[in-house]
């Protein structure tokens, strides 16, 4: 899987890539991060890649010309999902990391400082995603996000020993609790259920504490959970513990 | 303000303050980034900060000792927040990032791997912060977006060039279309009224660009600025514009 980022601070993308599961995942060329720089593709004689508003107003605004070469450049994959950072963007989910996560190559456009023409969203026909309703100086660190999370779902990228099943949102819930050594820990002791080595109970507990958890932290995820399909498993915890 | 980050992946943080706004700010002395890693703190011989977990399953987990003793070396100013970066928390917004903007410190505790110790949330008193429904290698990243939103709102951090009332979610909605240099791109030309030089019209226009693309892109969001105290003005334009 491809990733090409346009974008003017490309150090910014490759010096986060250099650590924990990201590098590894390069190493292994399970991944490739291609980064393009619009000020390398500006006509402009000083190198500029913006310019003032049109109508006025505070800021600079990134240019057509400058964006729409740097992404014309790029060497596109059949496959490819074309997307542009933007605070008025679908904001991201697990859902779409997972869609991501099935193409071959993934282009980002982050923008920076005010923000795009508007026609460099309208002719790279990139989808506008956010993170979050939040507002950010560029788009680098959400690109770095959105490619954090999708390669985490690609085979191979993750170790046996680390598990994206039961990560939080995995299936729409909230992880249980987790406890390691020590048993107690400033007064505060690791529950009974998990130190008596009954793996049904402790599968039971476990699942029983996702929902509780989410129902106390995200009633909104725990409300789409119960209106969702539910497993008998899942229904008979839910009614044992008066939470469907 | 003083941010003081607690991270495996120190350098993760420092890199990313060397770039645009947040580089300059810190060089301006108005934010101060500090990291504390939790390895310096470990008691382990072996350096480890991570175990296995009670009850069994895949994964290490970040162990007590290291990350409270980490925490501990931290100088707490009086007006300070700690905030747990965890996929089970409250999902990060501008409001939020307005609150922590008027704060003196802010203490962000980054897990990394399989996650916690669930009595570290408990004993650091951390208030827990997702940035958004999907999962991440590290909580670096989520810090580092919430470090950034934050200190954009700080007095004197943006300069009179760049301007946050024009923020998407500033106020609740999306910002307007924004256009610059040439007038015609690629055959896409620049609407008429922005270059007529009426700055009433250009004003009202622009308003009501920012409810039609709210209303287009992002309903939930405008459901709830028409919910909320609309001013006169606003309140004309949507009425002229069958929006209210």
């Amino acid at each position: 899987m491809r990733f090409d980022v346009v974008s003017l601070f490309p150090d910014m993308i490759n010096n986060a890539c250099d650590y924990s599961i990201l590098k590894r995942a390069i190493n292994d060329k399970l991944v490739e991060i291609n980064t393009v720089n619009p000020r390398d593709y500006t006509l402009d004689k000083h190198r500029k890649v913006d310019d003032t508003p049109y109508g006025g107003g505070a800021g600079m605004l990134l240019a057509c010309q400058p964006y729409m070469d740097a992404l014309k450049s790029i060497k596109r994959y059949e496959n490819s999902q074309t997307i542009i950072m933007s605070p008025q963007g679908k904001v991201f989910n697990q859902n779409m990391a997972k869609e991501f996560s099935e193409k071959d190559q993934i282009i980002i456009i982050c923008g920076h400082y005010e923000g795009f023409d508007e026609r460099i969203k309208i002719l790279s026909k990139g989808m506008e995603i956010s993170i979050g309703d939040f507002v950010m100086t560029g788009g680098e660190l959400p690109a770095l996000c959105i490619i954090d999370s999708v390669i985490r779902l690609k085979d191979g990228v993750l170790g046996d020993k680390e598990s994206k099943e039961y990560d939080s949102h995995y299936d729409g819930l909230l992880e249980h609790p987790h406890y390691t050594k020590p048993r107690i820990y400033d007064g505060l002791e690791v529950p009974e259920i998990l130190l008596n080595g009954n793996h049904e109970k402790i599968k039971n507990w476990r699942r029983l504490q996702q929902f509780i958890v989410t129902k106390q932290k995200r009633p909104d995820l725990f409300q789409k959970f119960l209106q969702g399909d539910i497993s008998e498993y899942d229904l008979e915890i839910l009614k044992q513990n008066n939470l469907f």
